[in-house]
């Protein structure tokens, strides 16, 4: 360790470690710098896959791993499991609930976002959104009980109702998860209820704006709802969701009874601009400057879903994770060469990659400048992208051997109800089980 | 499907999903039979390895499959995500919580033992038990973040609680439990952590009787505490726990301060003897009959752990895996022939297949009858037994990787906190994080 030399080194906390604060502190862990990595989970997520483990194909270690082994072999990095509470930008401190407060001279925010419910804090208990883990495998588990409670619901309504299942905006995490969740029910199910038959359920996709994928081109957007239709997706665009509650969705008039809704209809940056009182945009986002440090502040940065951000045309870069690794990486060579005392490179400029989303097995739809694939090459093409981005051999191996599996059998390899006990379903009256007439028949 | 016979067909109701009703219910999936199997999960679960998943090395759906998965093909079976609320003797239903009841002409109670804690259920939330996937997830996140906490931790004497582990019984489950925590903290966390040395946590291992695993032949036993005590595991035999909080476990006079204690020392029946009325012994098993029923009602069995059975010999059947299959077997067959009118096979008589422990990487004890075996060639009998019970293609090629794998890296493949957010330790003090101390040296 170089630690001990007699000029002190630059420490540098960065507060998050989704892609953003993952790359910044790769591209700080052979600088002369202590770098403080701070994240209160102890994992990083490969959220782009967050959809499979929500929908059973995957296990949540498959796309999570610990922050901790990934910088087990960079001794400048510090991994802490806190949260942070707030930040003393005078005494250039950050504040964690747990106690400790963690000095800094640069300090990068890179805490993402959360969902939003435009000012409809209460859908969140009926429409949950997909962020995290825990939020994953709660989804998981009201998708799995729905089928379960619909085999033992006493009349056709509550059945119809359970088997009903709503997913509320139409960007790429709705039209992944409405793609995933009609084939769960088509086929990983289909063969293995006997008072319901799973291929009735009803999967409905709803998207406020005139078109599904909306960020994509046009094109590629028909494609996705032509490719959702076949699979059985129901896809309302023009629709405005007015109500979520336990009984269902309401659009307006229209009332869409539904036991299982989520929510993938709009984010909203984390509470981290509060901390320093930065100047956001109508997201939460923070406005920065073009090397993405925070106006006013030239040791403060904020990068990924956190910062409000244009490209070289003026248009807003967007919230995905290629966009987050490259503020990642920019913010964390200008720190490396800040405290080497060699000059800053240049301002950030955001390169788009593409845009790729699958609609289930064999289907994708991919755009890359004027490159465009879709159908089976295009999922062929979106797999393999995916895999690439894992980190380490072992999920590398795992999810490749999960989806062949799956892909050859149909099934799915971690279809587990777990955490909250589930407790009984309001509308299952007390009545004989069909099970005896079907027996006595 | 033969169902539509002129000649009612048994409707036998299987009441858990463990070994024994599962067997169970495999016996009977070509008899003429309707077979209801209910369960309060949707999984069935692989017992044996659960300390696995509580110490990170598997991830759930590794050892968990969908019960309804299982019987996909066989259409007479009919599963039921449902908790049983008791049973109706005279009218022959058994109740749900949920709502339906379900008419039988036979049941099957296996229903599987919980945890005792002799009296102090108090000591349960302070020391939990590991029978579930949720108690193994509990479990790991306990364990897990007491290494967190110790790396913020204010100070020394904080750490040392937070890095002592204690497992309260040296049955196989507290044996392979222990040796496991042990693997973890000197192996897999070893270099992870820069402000405290996982490899100093002290792992403690606590057995009221004279010696580990007391079911077992008693050179085994000294084997088993040799092989712990290399790994770095503190065994104290004949030492009684007279109390488990928060802070510790008091033995008598001694306190041991720690932060996470897990309980593997007693088991009691689960209440399905109150159910039915039933004569028990005093862990609570159902005294059965040489077939298997309940005396006084011939049209009701009890297996697995819920019964108290003697094998030929007159000492009793052990409460584990082969006792359980062996038993549902029986009662499957039995019911095939009373449903196809056949006589009744013999009375049932245990086979005692040997008795296998592991003490983690390279090292288990393998007594069958006269044959022995210890150190590496026992623990390579002992994961290929496991692997060969597994059920289906998908777990055993993931178990066997995530296996190989850690055994080339000593890397552990589901070091997930997930669940409930982490709490504020009591413990830390609001103070500066020595990483900055350390920077500045």
């Amino acid at each position: 360790m170089s630690g001990r030399s007699g000029r002190a080194r630059l420490r540098v906390v960065i507060v998050g470690a989704g892609f953003g604060g993952l790359e910044a502190a790769r591209a700080l862990a052979r600088a002369p710098c202590e770098v403080t990595l701070v994240d209160r989970t102890n994992h990083h997520l490969f959220q782009p896959l967050l959809y499979q483990v929500a929908t059973a194909a995957l296990a949540p270690n498959d796309i999570a791993w610990p922050v901790r082994s990934i910088f087990r072999g960079r001794r400048n990095v510090t991994v802490l499991m806190a949260e942070v509470a707030g930040v003393d930008t005078a005494a250039r401190r950050v504040r964690t609930v747990e106690g400790p407060a963690i000095p800094y001279d640069a300090l990068v925010l890179a805490t993402g976002a959360t969902h939003s419910y435009f000012g409809h804090e209460e859908w969140a208990e009926a429409a949950p959104g997909l962020k995290t883990i825990d939020d994953a495998t709660d989804i998981r588990r009201r998708l799995l009980l729905a089928f379960e409670r619909a085999e033992i619901a006493a009349d056709e309504e509550a059945r119809r109702r359970l088997l009903t299942f709503a997913v509320i905006g139409g960007g790429p995490t709705g039209v992944e998860l409405a793609g995933a969740m009609a084939e769960l029910a088509r086929h990983a199910l289909a063969e293995e209820f006997r008072h319901v038959d799973p291929r009735r359920a009803r999967v409905v996709l709803i998207e406020a704006g005139p078109r599904l994928l909306p960020t994509f081109p046009e094109e590629l957007s028909e494609e996705a709802r032509r490719s959702l239709e076949r699979k059985g997706v129901q896809v309302l665009t023009g629709t405005r969701v007015t109500g979520c509650d336990p009984a269902g969705v309401r659009c307006g008039e229209e009332r869409i009874p539904a036991s299982t809704v989520v929510w993938a209809a709009g984010v909203t940056a984390s509470p981290a601009g509060d901390w320093i009182g930065a100047e956001r945009d109508r997201a939460g986002r923070i406005l920065v400057g073009p090397d993405l440090s925070v106006p006013g502040h030239p040791e403060i940065f904020a990068i990924g879903d956190l910062a409000a951000v244009r490209d070289a045309e003026g248009r807003p870069v967007p919230g995905n994770a290629p966009a987050a690794k490259q503020m990642g990486r920019h913010v964390g060579r200008l720190l490396a060469a800040r405290a080497a005392g060699r000059p800053a490179p240049p301002p950030f400029a955001y390169r788009h990659q593409g845009d790729l989303a699958t609609i289930g097995r064999r289907s994708a739809v991919v755009a890359i400048g004027r490159f465009r694939l879709r159908g089976l090459l295009g999922w062929w093409f979106w797999g393999i992208a995916h895999i690439w981005y894992l980190i380490g051999f072992r999920s590398r191996v795992i999810v490749s051997f999960e989806w062949l599996w799956s892909y050859l059998t149909l099934q799915r390899g971690a279809r587990l109800i777990t955490g909250a006990p589930p407790s009984v379903p309001a509308a299952a009256g007390r009545r004989e089980a069909r099970t005896a007439d079907r027996a006595r028949a």
